[in-house]
């Protein structure tokens, strides 16, 4: 990273007058939540200050086959961990939290996490699982707390978003006041009547502000996002209108304040609960844990006393609702869930909408629910899911209250942060006082100066089963060949001494024919006299030329598959010398 | 296919009087376009007349890796071609006319192809590509146009959709009529003012309906699908507020009117086009061929000419608003399209939304267009793009207008087709005269009786390259496992009289892990020493234990990789006895 010191103190110098004189920038430092939705990670470090916001996955996309996660490149915080002073976290979704354990074990070193209860709580759910929940100090916060941290304060400000304790950072640096949103939207009536602090942001703003990060997800939507209580609303007239059906809810089990208003309509229509699905399981077990939701005796029913009621006084709640294969949903759609059997006395509402990629899946689900003879609601039809990111004048709002010297757009694609930076100039705000940051970037600050100066260690770790970062681009280019068309295998034992072919060559193939059929055979015998036919011309010099056969070797078969059936297999070979 | 004949010939016995006694019923069997949306292809049977609507393809989900379309199981109609009259088609979209070529091949045999104009016209260029235009005798129709086939005969109804030239299609059979709408929309206001003839299917409808199919693929949607003015309207402002930049216009080359109308609105800005992506090419000049459009000299450009002219004289057409790796679009965002290079002064206008599972390749390339300087205009922000689909309020007007006796929703997947009898139940239509086809159901009816009475070969062709039909279930399944967690392949020689191995084990991996790092050479070095101590078990009774020997190996990598790196490679074993 290139520091522009002499500069700086020049400066300085120049303006003795004042009456503090911070004695560096401040280095904000984006290491995943710029470029893309995911895996968000800010680090702030001011001289020997260093705090991170938040520790998050991304789920891979379709051109990472077999991939589990993706994480940040954690190496500029390793490196640093001497100065770090606490890992804050603005709520519990996995984008913000997922990456925790592997921060913890890449630190190694014990580490101070601060968070509201819950956030905290399925936080240490997490570590839990990676056996690292003793490598960490869990530091409680709430609405309005206010922690120091080596050379900055952190205040934690109440926001809604679709997950309960979620908060904003206002983090007070010796350079100014940073205040990044995390993730929000404005909501006047949310479940839990809890309004997002807007009091507390006006007065900040009062005070001036010398940078906001706010989030952009929404920013292409004109408009408010609408209320969590419109879902209320649906929800009940589902509730009136299935009357003697049995109700099945699939939502995100994350939005624990939209379980716990299905769990008040249970008890208002005198419904049992019935919940499947192990996250669904843990999330509400959490929820109790925390006291953000309490559930009194005999609301919650196991499955298998659903025989003891009639449909008419039972809700199913599940996972699922992204299509995705091992949920209690999908079983369900394929008559799979013995414990659950779908039929035409079941009205499903799915409470949420495909994320990009799901689509397919969630309506396979649908249309096999509906031949199962239920009926379906789903985010098409009736208002049964509500974002949880502000739009167009959500973020006007909050830019307006705040009134920032300079600005940054943060978790959004390019096209997100440079529509939010076109929304705020139009509020006034000066181009040169925006920056987009891309991911690795390092983005310098003071009161006189706002600049990217330089990269730290950046990019998509990915986590594969046990394997952190062993799989790169080239193994996931392997893969999708492999997709495409498949792996063909040539083995060839030769003789040591005079090269000549000791037996037929072998051919294996995966996924490049169907190997049962008789074109196969064919395809096969051709490959094997192809094959041979390349052995003899390698006899001489054989030291080098094991090499050079097997390069002929796969050349030859390479061209035999495009010829014949325009088709682009990964070919193998293998040359033994006996 | 079963039929109840002797049935059928009690219930005519029974009622002699009557004036017309046709001899059978009509068969009408869905060899794709109901449970998925793509590859449409009716077929309708009255004894010895054959008539089948459209050809279309699908193109493959993400499941269906290296798989380049799928088209319908065609068996039914190559076993009975000899009653074949007629193939007629709605309109010239890839899912209705795709499969053209593979039906021809597969027939072997002199077809009577019935379009309009330009729907007869991309037909022809698709049969060009495989050589195969001689073999259909191509028989343009017009609106209203009514052609005798065998027992059937076939009027062609004008209606509007996303393809000029697309027709719904009145079949009269000896039993009764029957509409089938095609893909249309309801359009007051269309480009080329031709309006959908709603009277003479009010005509139609008066006369007496017995089986209306209707397409189903927006009747989730509440209220009319928007005008195509909308976008002209859009489009209008856009090129206004554009003054002195210029304009890049991605949309489908299929809608015609749509460049018909974006020509004339470079004609009114005195702008000059380039055409760029080589789809768009064969459009713009195969609705030049039959007149559609009409484009006067100098108003197309080359792109090499486009130095000659100032940005404020220049619009770009160009393919790629689906996010198509190999499109014109794709290759701007990228740089690597040399003769056009984007910069700040260009206004990118993408006309479409993306398709479900395009996302993705959508959003990023209007990342790199927002990073390369450029405004971009796309449906999230403006209304550049409307839906050639009838949402319910249109499907209604269809239904009422029609008030058939039997009801069959087609073009959907099943939730469509459900929510579509749904909606036409609300008009007072008989649940028991509605059908919800599956993929090869073979509809039996006439004025007395409606039901599925068999099965014809149905199913989803794979073609992939130059193979039709060789890519099953196994081949893919093997693809996607490929692609999670990639092969390994180990070869072992053993000694033919004593088993004992020859020499070290050789392995070979692809897309399983990054066989560059240390933990790589580990890795091997251990699955040599695996499979090593696995041969000596199997010294004994050699002919059978070749087979065993090789599973052993596999099972024995298998666990270690499972254990190891919680992955789950392909592996292959090749045993070779010297």
């Amino acid at each position: 990273m290139r520091k522009d010191k002499s500069n700086r103190k020049t400066e300085r110098s120049n303006n003795p007058n004042l009456p503090f004189q911070p004695k560096g920038k401040l280095k904000v430092m984006f290491l995943g939540g710029v470029g893309e939705i995911g895996k968000n990670m800010t680090a702030f470090e001011y001289n020997d200050s260093l705090v991170v916001i938040d520790a998050g996955v991304t789920f891979p996309s379709n051109d990472m086959p077999g991939v589990d996660m993706v994480i940040p490149d954690m190496t500029y915080l390793a490196e640093n961990k001497q100065k770090l002073k606490a890992v804050l976290l603005t709520h519990g979704h996995e984008d913000h939290i997922g990456a925790l354990p592997y921060l913890v074990e890449k630190l190694n070193t014990k580490v101070d996490l601060y968070g509201t209860k819950l956030t905290l709580a399925l936080a240490e759910n997490k570590l839990v699982e990676h056996g690292l929940q003793s490598k960490v100090n869990f530091v409680t916060i709430a609405d309005k707390s206010i922690v120091t941290l080596g050379d900055f304060t952190a205040e934690f400000i109440h926001v809604s978003h679709s997950v309960a304790g979620s908060v904003a950072i206002c983090l007070r640096t010796p350079v100014g006041t940073v205040l990044h949103t995390g993730d929000f939207k404005v909501d006047y009536t949310p479940l839990g009547n809890e309004i997002m602090n807007l009091n507390r942001i006006a007065e900040i703003g009062k005070q001036g502000v010398l940078l906001l990060m706010s989030e952009s997800t929404n920013v292409e939507k004109p408009g408010y996002t609408l209320s969590e209580s419109v879902v209320e609303n649906t929800m009940n007239k589902q509730f009136a209108e299935a009357k003697g059906r049995r109700i099945v809810i699939a939502t995100f089990a994350s939005n624990i304040d939209r379980l716990g208003m299905i769990m008040d309509l249970a008890r208002q229509y005198k419904r049992k609960i019935v919940v499947t699905g192990r996250s669904m399981l843990k999330y509400i077990e959490t929820a109790c844990r925390v006291g953000h939701i309490s559930v009194e005796k005999n609301l919650i029913i196991e499955p298998e006393q659903m025989g003891n009621y009639d449909d008419s006084k039972i809700v199913v709640l599940c996972t699922g609702s992204q299509g995705e294969p091992m949920s209690a949903l999908t079983r369900m759609a394929n008559g799979e869930f013995n414990k659950i059997k779908i039929g035409g006395n079941d009205t499903i509402i799915i409470s949420a909408t495909p994320i990009p990629g799901n689509e397919r899946d969630v309506y396979n689900v649908i249309n096999k629910l509906y031949r199962l003879g239920a009926l379906v609601v789903y985010s098409r039809l009736a208002e049964v899911h509500v974002s949880g990111h502000a739009c167009q004048e959500e973020l006007k709002l909050i830019y307006t209250l705040v009134k920032p010297r300079y600005f940054i757009p943060v978790h959004g694609e390019y096209r997100h942060l440079k529509r939010h930076c076109m929304l705020v100039q139009q509020l006034g705000h000066k181009e040169s006082n925006c920056i987009i940051p891309e991911l690795g970037d390092c983005v310098e600050l003071d009161k006189n100066s706002f600049a990217v100066t330089g990269k730290v260690a950046y990019g998509n770790v990915m986590v594969d089963g046990l394997g952190v970062g062993d799989v790169g681009n080239i193994v996931l280019k392997d893969r999708l060949t492999l997709a495409e068309d498949g792996v063909l295998v040539a083995v060839v034992c030769v003789g040591k001494n005079d090269g000549k072919l000791l037996c037929e060559p072998q051919v294996v193939s995966r996924g490049c024919f169907f190997s049962g059929d008789t074109n196969a055979y064919e395809t096969i015998e051709d490959v094997k006299r192809l094959i041979s036919a390349e052995v003899p011309k390698y006899v001489f010099n054989r030291i080098l030329e094991v090499d050079s056969l097997k390069q002929s070797i796969q050349r030859t078969v390479k061209q035999y598959f495009k010829h014949k059936l325009k088709r682009n297999p990964i070919v193998l070979s293998v040359v033994t010398e006996i």
